[in-house]
């Protein structure tokens, strides 16, 4: 069988040479996704040789265009790109998926000049509303540079198969990119009509035209021709206020002998499927080798065209920096500026108040400090108190209203934190509702990005609302996550600290649990040093009978306690997946009690059994089980949150 | 200020009824959601009164037409109905939000014969997602009944607010019901176009129109007037295949000062308010009193009417279970029936092998034993074995797939347990993908929904898909949910009595998490006394040196371990959940070793420690960190799973 309508012209063969590198490295390693390597390869051709601007020299040029792979399983679409294109070796590609390899199942985002994935994928449809965060902070970043915006001009490229469509994230990220008429993101649809189980037609009858545009999207069709994929792309390059969704009708697999079928969706590869595959496409490759025209022509085209793009942007640069206001501006987009200067310095005028409430003043305080910071809320911001400014980003402020859509909001703020140091976002919602944005949280922290997130509305104190609304389970999910520091400060001091931690990360990502209800200030001193390690001594003893360990909104209950008690400490933990890394000997200062050290926390989370010492008694209070609709002082009360039933518990180890 | 073109007819007193016993409740309550208390009650007067079928002497009746409440803040839109229909008593109302009241701040859903509420609500979107499962539940149920199929002909229908349509959740679940003709599911918008933060404008320009009839919906719209609210309806019934989306533009908190505004969304109620809202309503209500021509309209219209409807139904019935054949039918759908009796019998032609594998085996089992079980998968049939018939639901089998729609998939799951007893509902994806389906899991256990999922790839093992693919950091996720137990079985037959549990749940959900790779059959005695404790001791020791408890993949390693060591206990732990609820005493039975009690889990939850003994030497094996894409066995082995590392640790407490 070969395809007699094939015009061999170069594209054709340079589109071939992409499959058939792709198909090598998924023999090489035992298995792979054939079939979006060989549908989506005229996309990504087209859009690296035509269009994305990319500096060889710097994986992380910051006027790059974006490229996000949604559909990460389709790495192998994209990794020959790279290797023509002199930014991968032929070795990377051979080393597909093993051990520390350029080249993983999935593409794989480092903060390193010589990686070239902007966003970690894989997670469907989590990769398109990334890419709307990344389109988001172009668009804000040029706005704020005013006279000097066309040096962040770029344009967000996804390319994205039918299961990132049937995800719900996608559906409000799009939602997102037509409010905030993100012209410049353009959305490739590697539509292949067939997904792991089944044609897409079994699980989805959606129009995909009527669904893009009832969200003030442009909709185009064509062929997966490269011609055709270029004139979509052009089309959609002149869009003024919408963002563009491109269906290209490709094949799945084709050429294989699983073609148009949901068998082809990924599998193993023979020499047979190679040869098969080379005859229907009238392609002549043999072993690891292409034409070396293919190759002068991927170096031409994606590597020496990026170079001349940055070429031009570095003289305009070069250029705009003489202007001091601007050059200082710019070195607040590019380099990391340290927020303790901002936050160690703010007044809070009350205390004793909820913690939320204090987010506030320090949220504000950023407006001037760094006009690319964004705070977004999925419509609490009355309750939540996340927001730097009243007025939008389309209003020239610094706010970004996103509805409830929680995961899409985990997902925009990870693109906005990729674009740039100086792009910080933070997120807010109450803590129940980490639940929606869980996996996005997750990736952001994969790829080590300083996404913020404010919780509030910590726990049973919630009241009224009910068990929907308390949260009890989240807190071991969030602490379970690698790269994630969940810091629940008692007071606005600790708050301080954990924000300044928070907004001067670029290794991690950061959720800060605050409460509803007001807290009692501590008024004690704050070492940076003890909660760089997560603990904050709030009443110290020496060789105690007792020590509390608590968090939040259990600090001045454990306060409350040591009233009653003498020989007592008690440590606040902020961050107990700080405190929990350290030494034994640390521990022991910390922790040692003569009767009992005793852990307490309005959570499921059993993390708190890693900071109890071995032979010793050791004693946690936690919360298993769902609350109710009542008050929340009542409901705190009877799930063993009050004073006289700790003291009763410290009392059996006298 | 009054409302001049007010028709103060029986429907407006009626309606204004309720929303003044709502406004009252919540004035009582010190807060509440006014906007929606006023702005739904024209929809839930219209349905209730005119169209829902219920059964006033049983809430739980089987055809009576399900009703979810998705935006759930809006309850007070809902109780006044029931308090008038004599459903709750005027003293419920004055409860609201108090303590073990029937009128909890979101309804809640109890399996009990005076609970009148089809699902819990609160988080946004799921109410609409598990109403789609209820729609689902009734097409299948119906199919299946064969002659019969009139006994099970209700409708389902949703009141939702802006809030729910902008949840991801609500895409993917109209595009299930589009997909599957859902024709008897009616979703009523109440429109009032202001959320929380804003306008609804300020954050979303959908056209719904659109959005709904890409997903093969009919849309309708119409004012608040019941008169056309119910000409929408019954336009809606007389729907085919399509399911209907009525928005019903209405006017949030109409009568009080912050009327068509954000600030109408919630607050707190005074007695100006009220004056102010019976003025402008030209109603004459005071203090809790209702007019008795009111009362009794809703008597006759919801209760009565519900009594007629329930006893014809009856008497058809009746007539029907003569039939022998459909008597034992019947039975299988609203009687709890033995699922050790099915699984228990089921034989494994081959072991060794992943425990997915044998998954496949059990569930096509189902078939013969319950036609009402409903699989289904996020397009992963072949990589979980999620399956009962390779037959769709609309192919007269018991599959539904359901695309790459993992949170809706878990919403509808909770949607079709809460069906019936029979109908129970099994979905699958990979564990790490858990993640986007948590809160609705979290609800379904909240519920005490019998839902059950399978969740395979199970950890590091994974391989070569990476670290996006790999789970470390869902099992504490999954295991700090009340209400779920979570099961990782070490074998088929461990599988086997995971699956006898979760199939005769009626209290709690089930997750039962399955390995990809081959796993060793234990080939040892099961006590389902000691399932039901959640341990398995696979191999015995009196007076042990060292005990080692693991789950799943990792009991294997652990029974390797065993073989170079002399005098060692190894547990297995396949419900972990039900394992930490063991007394000490039983603890002390199961895990005193004399050198070291080791636990054993590739995954991130201390949970584990909570098996440790105090006074004893404890130590756990986990796994905190991303995994990366390689080889799976390197990489499990590289992260501290293999023999001679735990060799080592051992031998440093000899």
């Amino acid at each position: 069988m070969n395809n007699k309508k094939i015009k061999n012209d170069l594209n054709h063969q340079a589109i071939g040479a992409i499959r058939y590198i792709g198909l090598k490295a998924i023999q090489e390693a035992k298995g792979g996704h054939v079939g979006m390597t060989i549908s989506a390869a005229p996309i990504t051709y087209t859009l690296f040789t035509k269009f994305i601007k990319l500096n060889p020299q710097d994986g992380k040029w910051i006027n790059r265009d974006r490229f996000v792979l949604s559909g990460g399983h389709g790495s192998m679409s994209l990794y020959p790109i790279f290797y023509f294109s002199n930014l991968l070796t032929l070795d990377d590609i051979k080393k597909f998926k093993t051990e520390d390899s350029k080249t993983p199942g999935h593409p794989e985002y480092e903060n390193e000049a010589d990686n070239f994935i902007d966003a970690s994928t894989g997670p469907l449809g989590q990769g398109f509303a990334t890419a709307v965060g990344m389109a988001i902070a172009q668009k804000h970043i040029s706005n704020k540079l005013g006279k000097y915006s066309d040096l962040i001009d770029n344009f967000t490229y996804v390319v994205c198969g039918d299961g990132d469509l049937q995800e719900g994230i996608t559906y409000e990220a799009s939602a997102i990119a037509g409010k905030y008429e993100l012209n410049k993101l353009i959305v490739l649809h590697d539509s292949n009509k067939y997904q792991l189980d089944s044609s897409v037609e079994k699980v989805s009858i959606e129009n995909l035209k009527q669904r893009f545009e009832s969200n003030n999207w442009n909709y185009l069709k064509c062929s997966n021709d490269p011609k055709e994929i270029e004139a979509a792309i052009k089309k959609a390059h002149s869009s003024k206020s919408k963002p563009t969704f491109i269906e290209v009708e490709t094949i799945i697999a084709e050429g294989l002998k699983s073609q148009s079928s949901n068998k082809g969706h990924h599998g193993v590869v023979n020499d047979d499927d190679l040869d098969q595959f080379l005859k229907y496409h009238h392609l002549n490759f043999k072993d690891w080798n292409i034409d070396s025209k293919i190759i002068e022509h991927f170096q031409k085209n994606v590597a020496d065209r990026g170079n001349k793009e940055v070429q031009k942007w570095n003289s305009k640069l070069n250029k705009a920096i003489k202007d001091k206001e601007f050059h200082e501006l710019w070195n607040t987009l590019v380099s990391s500026i340290d927020y303790e200067k901002l936050f160690a310095n703010i007044k809070i005028s009350e205390n004793n108040l909820a913690t939320r409430v204090y987010l506030k003043t320090f949220l504000q305080s950023i407006k001037d400090f760094n006009p690319f910071v964004i705070a977004t809320c999925a419509d609490l911001v009355s309750s939540t108190n996340v927001a730097i400014t009243e007025e939008t980003i389309l209003e020239n402020g610094q706010s970004l209203p996103i509805g409830i859509r929680e995961f899409a909001m985990g997902a925009i703020i990870n693109g906005i934190s990729l674009y740039a140091k100086g792009a910080k976002a933070i997120g807010g919602t109450f803590l129940v509702f980490a639940d929606y944005i869980k996996s996005a949280i997750r990736l952001g922290a994969l790829m080590k990005t300083p996404s913020i997130y404010a919780f509030t509305h910590d726990s049973y104190l919630v009241g009224g609302d009910g068990p929907t609304h308390q949260p009890y389970d989240q807190l071991p999910m969030l602490r379970a996550i690698e790269n994630l520091n969940v810091y629940r400060p008692a007071d606005e001091e600790e708050l301080r600290y954990a924000l300044i931690a928070a907004f001067n990360s670029f290794t991690y990502s950061s959720a800060i649990i605050l409460s509803r209800q007001n807290i009692k200030s501590l008024n004690s001193t704050i070492k940076h040093s003890d909660i760089e390690k997560g603990v904050h001594i709030v009443k110290e003893c020496k060789n105690p009978d007792y020590v509390i360990a608590a968090s939040g909104s259990e600090v001045q209950l454990a306060l409350q306690v040591a009233q009653d008690i003498e020989n007592i400490k008690v440590i606040s933990v902020p961050c107990l997946d700080l405190a929990i890394q350290m030494s034994e000997k640390e521990k022991n200062k910390h922790f040692k009690a003569k009767k009992l050290f005793l852990t307490l926390e309005a959570s499921a989370d059993y993390k708190w059994f890693g900071l109890h010492l071995n032979h010793q008694n050791n004693y946690h209070i936690g919360a298993y089980t769902f609350g109710k609709s009542m008050d929340g002082d009542l409901l705190y009360n009877q799930k063993g949150f009050n004073k006289q039933s700790i003291l009763k518990l410290l009392k059996k180890y006298n």
